[in-house]
């Protein structure tokens, strides 16, 4: 799915919410668990979020790093997540935040985004509609992806300004005016320039947490949509997230992961229902502030 | 193992190099895929590379991009290929530049440089003895790592300073005379002074492609390991990683994946004789530099 396929599914569920699928064994329910190996326990716990949300919400994303941590296993419970957020017709993330030198991006890219042939055997266990991608290594890193893009009519995120407190250590240093993050910002926007339509496949990540530079960066990236983590559990609110849209109300997607997986806990409910309740609210929330402002979207 | 586990074998095989096993299939021979999988064939070349450098050089470095660009079964034979190494007594390095926000990069250390346990089953596929930190989100995300490497006794390389040509976009932006590399090798020097010894578990990714910065680089870092990528297929030559050692003769680990994995293709030889003889040859070209200027850590 391609990002006009995620803004047709944005409009038609009126939700610019992404769920994060970023499951921690240890605040799953021993039920999920009992008698199970950690693949099965994590897929099952995934897929009664998905189940919940997949109606209301346009996308989930999967943060890789959840899953490598439980090694193979792990990774199996992504690969059938993903495949079942596919079936549900979701746009599906994967943060993946890789980089590295040509040569090697090219194979994240070509594993993440794409598929590769062995024989007669497609593989194609991580290939998903999206993929953040880190822009430490400069230009080189990220043009392997945007051939993918390409060739399989799929987008990424570049890391611009993350969520994080010590984000400002690298991203904010500035010179002759201009951060880090401005000048990632800047490849951003000249990338996308290739690209027709109002939105490229290019966007952008872009923290909740520092609604200052919202603002600048939605004028300095007009073609981009926007990833906005940080929502929620990290301190972003409503109305500090209605800075990443656009006049037209489109060009954001705001993620919330424990938030919304975990919300059962406070509910007292079925991890499902709690999941359907967290992304209720937070639609509401987000488009109560963006009509506030006169960015409705679903008009 | 840990940093003077690898020092003490550099002494021993008198070799700073590190054997990069980037396997390529389209540059695989047909013997190793013939009638079997992915992981198989992969595994196969790994292990024969292995067999033919483990008696010459003290690590291997494997870059886990060409694994997950095959999915779970290419990243089945990473997990084979470093317990194969482990079991041959190799310092192995998990080149996959992680890196996130605190909370997630824990995960990612956990499972790449530590284990996980569940129920009475220890998960410790992608544990390794050390892996490669992407430092663009500061250093919420590198201090995650260094909570496991003293439980572990552990240890990591710091993108500093990377091989690749638009590596400068981003590393080389300066504020006040200082670049955003040198930064990020203040924040490495900083974290290495509260560990004992002459080198301390925080290294630093230098590339041999900039010998320039090199030299600055080791006078900045004087307590931190250097990988050294850009040996041979990047262009980097003996003469140019000396500067990465110390005046010991240590310090630096040099790495070559292409030169020395494909040898084979060149000598018209097996592929185990291949990368012995290609770590060979790169063994005495080092050697004969380090001795041309008084750093010979062997004495």
């Amino acid at each position: 799915m391609n990002i006009k396929g995620l803004q047709e599914r944005i409009i038609q569920k009126k939700s610019p919410v992404v769920v994060g699928l970023d499951p921690r064994l240890e605040r799953i329910p021993r039920a999920y668990k009992k008698g199970k190996t950690i693949s099965e326990a994590l897929f099952a716990f995934n897929k009664d979020i998905i189940d919940g949300i997949f109606d209301s919400a346009p996308a989930v994303k999967l943060q890789i790093a959840f899953y490598e941590k439980y090694g193979l296993e792990g990774l199996k419970a992504y690969v059938e997540s993903k495949k079942y957020a596919k079936s549900k017709d979701l746009f599906v993330i994967g943060d993946i935040k890789r980089g590295d030198i040509g040569s090697t991006s090219k194979a994240y890219s070509n594993g993440h985004l794409g598929h590769v042939a062995y024989g007669d055997k497609i593989i194609d266990d991580f290939e998903v509609d999206n993929v953040t991608v880190n822009p430490y290594l400069g230009e080189d890193c990220i043009k392997e992806f945007i051939e993918d893009i390409k060739i399989y009519d799929k987008s990424i995120f570049v890391l611009v300004k993350t969520s994080n407190p010590s984000s400002k250590q690298i991203q904010d240093i500035s010179k002759d005016g201009q951060t880090i993050y401005e000048r990632v910002a800047e490849m951003v926007s000249g990338m996308n320039s290739e690209f027709n339509g109002a939105y490229g496949p290019i966007g952008a990540v872009v923290g909740a947490t520092y609604p200052e530079e919202l603002i600048a960066l939605r004028k300095q990236m007009p073609k981009a949509y926007f990833l906005v983590p940080g929502y929620g559990a990290q301190g972003g609110k409503a109305k500090d997230v209605v800075r990443a849209f656009n006049e037209d109300g489109l060009g954001a997607l705001v993620n919330s992961s424990r938030g919304i997986i975990f919300n059962y806990e406070t509910l007292g409910s079925s991890v499902k229902e709690g999941a359907r309740a967290a992304v209720k609210e937070m639609n509401e929330a987000i488009n109560d502030a963006l009509a506030k402002v006169n960015k409705e979207y679903w008009r």
